[in-house]
């Protein structure tokens, strides 16, 4: 009997319409990625399991999608072992790879395989899939692709200006007018947890505060009493209740806060470079927003942190990203700083589709189809296609001699704006009868006035 | 202690300079495929195992690599299997998915899933990587990317043709002419086994028939009579031994030889009308070359059958495909035919690196290097930077304000052809040093003309 076919949950089919839209929003990213000088490296879909287990935590581990060793994989396992039947001590056993959970740990990894190899720093990009075996919701897939940009082996802050410059041309260039990146410092955290004598309090205080639009500042600050923050810490950080006014403002603020923690205030320091000097290069559409409350990855970074979302759409965080001191350091090269910021494929689509921000122009349609009326007719139709694809104009013939009705319903559900219609009269005269699909509208032309109309809407 | 780090044997690490070499070769790929009307489709790398395991044959099952199930994937294991410890009867217990092993099954198991938004004649292409357990060797690796494009639901021959045009075109815009593709038809093989007299010896036969360059015409009968094929059907077959001319005298002497098989004299009619449309059409660089010994896939293929051959190179073959009639009865949608060709990525990357066919254009290097001589100074560069970015030049900033020749270096490393030099000099008078690479010269230029040089050249 025959299967009935699906896929794995989680997973997705890709149809032409949506494949071109996702190919336009890499490629936007992708060339902008070079502009900036990045270059593009890629690793294998599959690691040893050893390179990325440990990596990520414990509940990160559960989610990494491990491959079964192939042949008779139980005739290694010992009897005493495998009679516990436990899957956990069996895994490490019958599986020696597993799929790529994210980008950044096959990165570092790369780093410091190929070390002799690269010239510092090194600027790289990377976009491909990966995997993890979340449980699947709304918009959040088995399967997806992250689009990667990191500089490893310098701690320069002109790689923070950069990679604010870069996310604002990248989403200028998407039609993505005003997006919002938001900007902390992982040091700054660290200051304020200084600042409230309690650094082991540092998680809950920035949790409670990111509710501030939410709750309200009493809302807040009874969270963090129930937390066990002081209340003289609460006082002393009440600047950040009412964190407005101008980045500058901000700022100093900050700094006075600070004012007696030597890591804060580096943190602050780094913040009014970046600030200072994109306030300088001015940003085309985007807006740059100082936000203490940001601290995503907050174990993972060391310095900026990043993450944008889109104006006028609930869709959470559309990239995100941020310094790291210590990448390599899992895989023995120790000292090697990096800064990277990510883009959110999925989401960027979402957005996109959701404001109309797609050109017309994305899909992937053919300009022209030519109705097939047999073989004569085909023949002719097929040369003037040899020349059209030249100029680089998308074009086919319809395959079967088959009824007209039929031919133009497949060029109408295909969005193909033209048709060519070839028949006796046309193949004596040397002409084409063009159809404007749109219109209905048909004319007789050249070959050279059938490229011209074609080429000229592209 | 730090890991040693590394990658699965049979798969690879790509740096910069090999992506953008394999991004160009896909590039023109892709964009061959689109002019030729087809219409891109993604799938989930990994598929349900039910929908890939036995598609393969025997040998194929083994290579599919399996992914084990998430959790605590033993619990559902019944004891009394579990105790056997046969790998092959728990496999199918702890793993329900499987990496794709090509983009066929996929393909036709999206077809059948989708059948309903498909309006056929369907042609659609795929350019994703695909994984086999296989013993990794020379050219032989564990990840690599198939590049397809097929055509289901018509039986027109046309679409056999445009085929030819395709490899055509795409190889000649390579930079890869004369390229040979071969062409056979399945219909004039199963005629020759007609006219043999031995329907089962047809693959025994054409194993033989395949090492005529290799071991004669005489080694080639010998080992035919020790397979079990008859001395008058040796004679029968004369012709093939012989098989040179012109393409129509092959026709020719084909149609006399399978004149008593309907099947094979149908196969000579399918060849003759492909043949004689491209005598008629003309290609670019490539030559179309009748091979009554090409088998490829021989259970597979019901009419056309093709293989591309590099010129000058001992290579194997880039490139092949052909026409099947039910490839998604597997999946419960009988009487879809298909047609459809598959380039060899890793193939056609190492012909085209040796024959150093690559444009040096390809390189996914910056234009320039802006030296970094201090806050002032980049702050004047990345304003510049601004600039050229938004006319398309690659371009970037050293991010520390290191010493001149490390700087210098890293330009040398990436191939980067110029080098910007700003000091006070520079910035008092808005101007820029502009270093030549190669030649060692140096002008100072306004922004204008820095733009204008290094756009001129790309």
């Amino acid at each position: 009997m025959a299967q009935k076919p699906g896929i794995p949950k989680g997973t997705r089919d890709f149809s032409p319409g949506e494949v071109a839209k996702r190919n336009y929003i890499i490629s936007v990213i992708r060339t902008n990625f070079e502009l900036f000088g990045f270059r593009p490296i890629e690793t294998p879909s599959f690691e040893n399991s050893s390179t990325l287990m440990g990596k990520y935590g414990e509940e990160g581990d559960r989610l990494i999608f491990k491959i079964l060793n192939s042949g008779d994989f139980l005739k290694k396992v010992e009897d005493s072992l495998y009679e516990q039947k436990d899957s956990m001590q069996l895994t490490g056993k019958i599986s020696e790879k597993a799929l790529r959970y994210d980008l950044t740990v096959p990165f570092a990894r790369y780093v410091v395989q190929h070390q002799n190899e690269i010239d510092f720093p090194f600027k790289r990009y990377q976009i491909q899939p990966v995997w993890r075996a979340d449980r699947p919701q709304k918009g959040r897939f088995r399967e997806f692709y992250q689009c990667d940009a990191d500089v490893v082996g310098s701690q320069s802050l002109w790689q923070e200006v950069e990679f604010v410059q870069l996310y604002d041309t990248v989403f200028t260039a998407l039609g993505l007018q005003g997006v919002t990146i938001k900007m902390n410092n992982r040091k700054v955290l660290s200051g304020i947890a200084e600042v409230i004598g309690e650094k082991d309090k540092l998680i809950d205080f920035t949790v409670a505060l990111d509710k501030l639009d939410k709750i309200g500042e009493d809302g807040v600050k009874k969270e963090m009493l129930e937390k066990g923050i002081s209340q003289s810490a609460l006082t002393k950080v009440q600047p950040l209740f009412r964190f407005e006014g101008t980045t500058g403002e901000k700022l100093d603020r900050l700094a006075e806060l600070l004012d007696t923690s030597e890591e804060g205030s580096k943190g602050v320091e780094e913040l009014r470079f970046i600030c200072n000097t994109i306030e300088e290069t001015g940003l085309q559409t985007a807006v740059l927003d100082l936000d203490v409350t940001l601290a995503r990855g907050l174990n993972y970074y060391t310095g900026a942190i990043f993450e944008v979302s889109a104006p006028g759409v609930a869709m959470g965080s559309i990239g995100g990203g941020g310094r790291y001191d210590d990448l390599t350091g899992i895989f023995g090269l120790k000292g090697i700083s990096g800064v990277g910021i990510s883009f959110g494929l999925d989401r960027i689509y979402l957005v996109l589709e959701e404001l109309g921000l797609f050109p017309e122009t994305v899909t992937s349609s053919s300009r022209a189809l030519f109705i097939n009326f047999g073989e004569a007719e085909a023949l002719y139709s097929v040369r003037a296609l040899q020349v059209l694809r030249k100029e680089g104009i998308k074009a086919e013939l319809y395959p079967d001699n088959a009824k007209m009705k039929k031919q133009m319903q497949y060029a109408d559900k295909r969005g193909i704006p033209f048709t060519v219609l070839v028949g006796e009269e046309e193949m004596s005269k040397g002409h084409y009868t063009l159809k404007n699909m749109q219109t209905g509208e048909q004319k007789a032309v050249s070959l050279a006035e059938l490229t011209a109309t074609l080429a000229e809407q592209i």
